[in-house]
């Protein structure tokens, strides 16, 4: 139903310091904060006044980097990324800081969320004679800029960033500067902080916390940020348009103990889980969450339905990527890998389980079925989100699918297919008010596209068959 | 204060089938489900009627094991081994399971537990001609039963087992036959299950979960059972002793999705929080756990006080081991690496702050400055198990401690150690009732050892030392 | 003296196969063979008529493929290549076959040889915008290929090669064609072959020889070759210059097993330690000559000299890349890694000692030391090449050095500093004609430029420093 | 037709250093120079005075020290070894030097050679109470050791091992002292030397020359040498009997730079080759070997005929033990992997090709096949050690094969076989006085139980079947 879609950069992580004698060591501790946001592939580029310094390789971080690599990763600079990739568009030639190096001089640069004019652009390029060399959208930008008309790094950005359309939080490192930019709708988290006298910027702010620093404040949509010898400059490239991050970024995607606009993420979502049990209480015995994004709305709903909240739901912790599969065979037989149900605390118990979000719908059948074989008396299934009916083209991994089961089914069939004996998804309203977002903004700020097909941005024609394809 | 004990085989995980045609992969699975018992170690041992396929190595499973590795297991009959080990006792040569072969076949053991009489036994075997490989107590099964006076693995059994002394639930394989035993007070958890036809034994029932086997019963002290091609059978090796399952399993060492004598775990540590709140009240805002071993004791105290559990504190799930560590001048700047406190939660709230126990007392003490830090204004530390003042000779790792901070200090003085605002520990008589299990056993059928020095086996002389060593 | 000159290629080995359904295996083999002209690093790409799978990484064949990797190259036409790299100048980024993407198609090339001007070319496209992303100068070709003004893969070609000074010779593969093209000079080896009814290339016919190829001719100075579903075409895309081989591939750089243009190369290598023994005959007891490529001159000059040959000198074949240094304290005390020699046959011996160049001379010294150690008498060096006096712009890895030895020091003073008893050159007159190609041609149809200063290109202004910069 | 004998120790290779601050590091050089007789596994063992240090893994040197594992093995002495070992009996548990720690302190031991009385041994300790961990034969002189009447090293020795029968050469490190024995006919070769005022051992001269230390003199049949503290003591445990150094050491195993005996291994194969010549001469036009270690052969016979000496076979110097295998097909379209023929050479010649040994016969018949397929016009196989018509019982590993083609064949038989033009072997006398040893002692000092059935060593049972099975 809807097609994968190219150049994506889904949830990636970036983070960034400017001044401090331990930069590489302390991007490998920011980045290893963000490692929720992208497995699959992890780099850092130093700059020590004159030379780049890069490591970067698929895998986590503690596969990526092994003994030694920081210590060749010298200067005062830093920038990392964490990468986050669907299978068949990983390997290593996509894995960032991608960086490139001419005479004029080197360059590195990161990216987070998803240009959805990306294909309009890279053709345009391609045919007055760019050669790209990966397919992440990241590298449009380092050819716009090349394309300018000039040598600086802010004239390059205020001439390159206008022709992008879609989410982007980019981090661009020269010999001299480092540059940071946010969308003009600010669909993607960035925020600023400071280390002593360094500057840090991060995806979310648990890699200020970790490693230290101080929050100052979120980076504005439409502003740039240049941190040089001199100190640090900000600038508006675009105006700011209608505030709208990603709503997503508050039902699972963040980390609990991270603030988005100041907003606890933990907080926000035990709002939801409270919201959600006033639209949508039921009789039962006790609340369980699944582990780990819906904690927090379990332990929210627990409190506001008045209801025992209990570990129904086991996560293997061990589970690594190196896991040998069970054949299906043992799979049929019961084999379970990644998630338990506790038979102690679900048998014979009328059970609520609160998830986040439902997809293609199959992990929640899966789930459902794993507490009724352990004795769930009732399973009754509450979402704290609403439905998502239409594909996101800001780089948030549900367009990947295709079939997205909420576009296609009401909710009295998906709780058939599921198996389970009610399900109740949060309201858009409840959305939107839930969280405690400025109010007096549209949509209180918050981008519900994939929940309305109302998106903040324009979508190029060959993306808007998939907006219309969903039946819902 | 308290020297390291030699020998140790601590809190291991076992797991052993008979009678599948998927043995190793079960095996595999299984092992996976106790990883939490033992990281440094892991081996499976099959056996297809004639010879005996070993692979085993240091290291989590998923590092143990590559592919490929379980394909040349072949056989109907596994078993399986975890190891914990602190630094320098580990190395290859301790993974089990051990194996031997001989002109009489071969045989492979695993072990979890502790002898007591681990070093006058070795001393003895060793005076007599006999050479060991490992600096495990479970070789000195393998000597006595080959210097027994039998070629047969039940009478070698009952002859060489009365001569142990300690916490010890055993698996040995041959060619033909599987026995298991547990040591005569039940000191460590081994239960009984079966899949299909198949027989399986494991150190905890979420094994049995993983693979969708089914619960038969637990292995009785005293008891060992036999499998072979012509089924099961259970006799007596010595009359079963003052029933005493170690308290910590309950505490913090097994799975919550596990049941310990038909208690399940969660719910064992739920009710500990409950009577912990129960004794130790306090007025505050927010109770959070320390996860994870923590957080069904703070559900219990938060259910119980009628104060709201919040994520206050953050574990970071991809701390490998290969985690490049950060400097003492980074960590003096705040860099933090396994838990962090949330600031958007803890700021400027009275925080209860649950944790399972306290042994040398610097883990809570950095834990109640992480929370200070984080603007908590203040913070209660409630402990879910009594202090604990003597070591334990049955493979809990609190002996390697040279110093046990209750043994040494009095409550207040941990308090201000620790700088927390008030702390409190459960009782041992709210220890021996909470979990719930037979009020008519002596210490409801719980060992004590650590918390009172009343240790259900005899102690050798050279131990005795440790045990008035302290001064609490 | 001489500087590190950017953008080589050096002595690397390429291989490619049209239309065979063992078309990855093949290549891998046929790499294999090649491995000497380059050890770090590997790749091959192949095409099944679609899509394009690429396999690269730095080091040996061996360990830039593991089990697995081939399986997944499908496609019955593959191309490889194994590079050489001097310290600093290696890296992922660099390994060949280069491949890029881009709305018209895939593309994959690699590279034997060296562009003199590169550096001019690739400033020129910089200035219009195009973004380099290695430091080969594989990729100028694809820039200039792109920048054209055909999508025709034969026209590319014609239109880009032309622009090109130095030696080359390139293989290029798209979805539907391979191509590949050798320097008007023919200053690179490329072979082409049978099997079956496929086609291979080659850089040495010792590649067909493990595959069971059958030879068929070598490609011509100035001629493409386009190989695609209706055949083989053959074509000028220049003009042929005066030949001229490169020396040093006879002299040291390729297998003894391998045919350049039609010489087997240990035959040329024997006659030309025979035209050394005319030369420079030397009345003495043993010859012997220096591992590896060494030896077939060694045994000629016994021949013609009427000496024993012996092995004097052993290199060990255990070396790996892993080995672990000894410290110099170690090396002083007499600790050696990769040659011995023979105390038991050098003892009391006058001892000719054959090697096939000097560069820097410290290799020399160093044997010549050895064999003293070892009890020689005397020790007579005999060199079956001119002396070096001349950079090398075409891709061997002489101007690395900043010191030719010979370039500064008379043949006595040399002989002084490395110590031997005696030591002589073989002339260039002798080089021409010993191997015995065409004498009709100029300078026999071979490159004498390192020996004679006399290039077979233009040289542009940047590096003819360099070349006035030698004294000899 | 000769089952597999179990408890090879084969031709493994040691090194020990008695009193060096750099024992570690240059007993991994030793072992470097001994890589040539064990690659399947390599262990070293220090001790400081007090403690003792191990690292031993599977496969090459190289592979089984990484960066690191030096630097933990302290102390001034070490003992090192390689190890041999055909499939199915390798694995981390055989890797030697084998250890034992028990109260009495710790022992280290390393072998080469086999024990012809292994099992009767193996038997009479497991009755009574000993558990064997390894399938080396090694492990035997530690239970013998251990169930000695003495706690003196010495002692132990001199009482373990009379018990033994077969080839032997042991080193022992405790924590005190350092012991090589040797059997009593010197049937391995062991070496003593010193560096400064250390001592070193090893099995080959050429470990001396590597690390720079001089050669002293051969450890004597029936000898042991302790060294301790107080210096070197030499003592016999037996009395030496009839001398039998081991034919294969000159013929194959042993290194060209080592000395045997002060008898330089490469000058005996020339002889050997000379010999050949002499006995078997015939009208040809090239010589060549089979690299690498018929080479040497091949020279002397090519100097005794007075025919030119060629590469006419070049062995690939980057074939890794992780090549990827060629499949069947590929291998019958001819793609070649070890060796390849040299077409330039041998095309239109007839060809003398010299090999040390024929075991099976299968290498030879592929190697005249490759040959032939290059275009030699005729192929006369020429072998420089008489034919193997019995097993070896003393670590050669030519009794795995079921079949010595020698033994069940004519020369005339065997030369159909292979598809040459000729075969002629070296006779035994030719084998006997070719190397040049002292004629005074029976069979010039060799052991030539391999070509005739007449072994120095009584023989048990069992294996008797195994010496009348041939027919030859």
């Amino acid at each position: 139903m809807f097609p994968e879609i190219k150049g994506l950069n889904e949830e990636c992580g970036l983070f960034a310091i400017w001044g401090h004698p331990e930069a590489a060591k302390l991007t490998y501790y920011g980045l290893h904060s963000l490692q929720h946001r992208g497995q699959e592939g992890a780099g850092i580029v130093t700059i020590d006044g004159e030379e780049l310094y890069v490591h970067k390789n698929t895998g986590l971080l503690t596969e990526a980097f092994q003994a030694g690599d920081l210590e060749r990763l010298s200067g005062r600079q830093a920038l990392g990324h964490v990468r986050y990739a669907t299978a068949g568009r990983g390997g290593y030639d996509n894995v960032q800081p991608l960086h490139f190096k001419s005479e004029d001089g080197s360059i590195a640069m990161a990216h987070n969320g998803n240009l959805v004019n990306y294909q309009p652009l890279k053709s345009e390029l391609e045919r007055s004679g760019s050669i790209f060399q990966t397919t992440t959208d990241t590298e449009i930008l380092a050819h716009l800029m090349k394309r300018g008309h000039s040598d600086d790094l802010r004239k390059q950005f205020k001439e390159a960033l206008p022709q992008l359309t879609g989410a982007y939080s980019f981090a661009v490192m020269t010999e001299d500067e480092l540059a940071v930019a946010l969308d003009p709708h600010g669909l993607r988290p960035l925020s600023l902080g400071r280390l002593g006298d360094a500057f840090v910027v991060a995806s979310e702010t648990c890699a200020f916390d970790l490693i230290g620093a101080d929050y100052v404040r979120d980076v504005e949509p439409g502003e740039m940020i240049i941190f040089n010898e001199r100190g640090m400059f900000s600038e508006r490239f675009m105006e700011a348009k209608e505030r709208a991050l990603c709503s997503m970024e508050y039902v699972y995607l963040a980390r609990p103990d991270s603030n988005l606009e100041q907003i606890n993420v933990h907080t926000a979502r035990k709002q939801l889980g409270k919201q959600l049990a006033i639209e949508a209480d039921v009789d039962a015995d006790v609340v369980t969450g699944v582990p780990d994004s819906s904690i927090s709305a379990a332990i929210g709903f627990s409190e506001q339905a008045k209801l025992p909240y209990e570990l129904g739901l086991i996560k293997n912790r061990y589970v690594g990527r190196t896991f040998i599969q069970p054949s299906q065979a043992l799979r049929e037989q019961g084999v379970k890998m990644k998630l338990s149900a506790v038979r102690g605390v679900v048998e014979g118990k009328r059970v609520v389980m609160v998830d986040d979000s439902i997809v293609r719908g199959t992990t929640s059948q899966r789930i459902v079925r794993l507490l009724k074989d352990a004795g769930a008396a009732e399973v009754h299934v509450r979402i704290s989100a609403p439905p998502i009916i239409r594909p996101c083209f800001y780089g948030i991994d549900t367009s990947t699918t295709d079939e997205l089961i909420a576009a296609n089914h009401s909710t009295e069939e998906m709780r058939e297919m599921m198996g389970a004996d009610s399900l109740r998804f949060l309201s858009v309203d409840g959305l939107k008010t839930g969280i405690g977002r400025d109010a007096k903004q549209p949509n209180c700020g918050q981008c519900l596209g994939c929940f309305t097909g109302e998106y903040p941005t324009a979508i190029p024609n060959e993306h808007r068959d998939l907006v219309v394809a969903g039946k819902g």
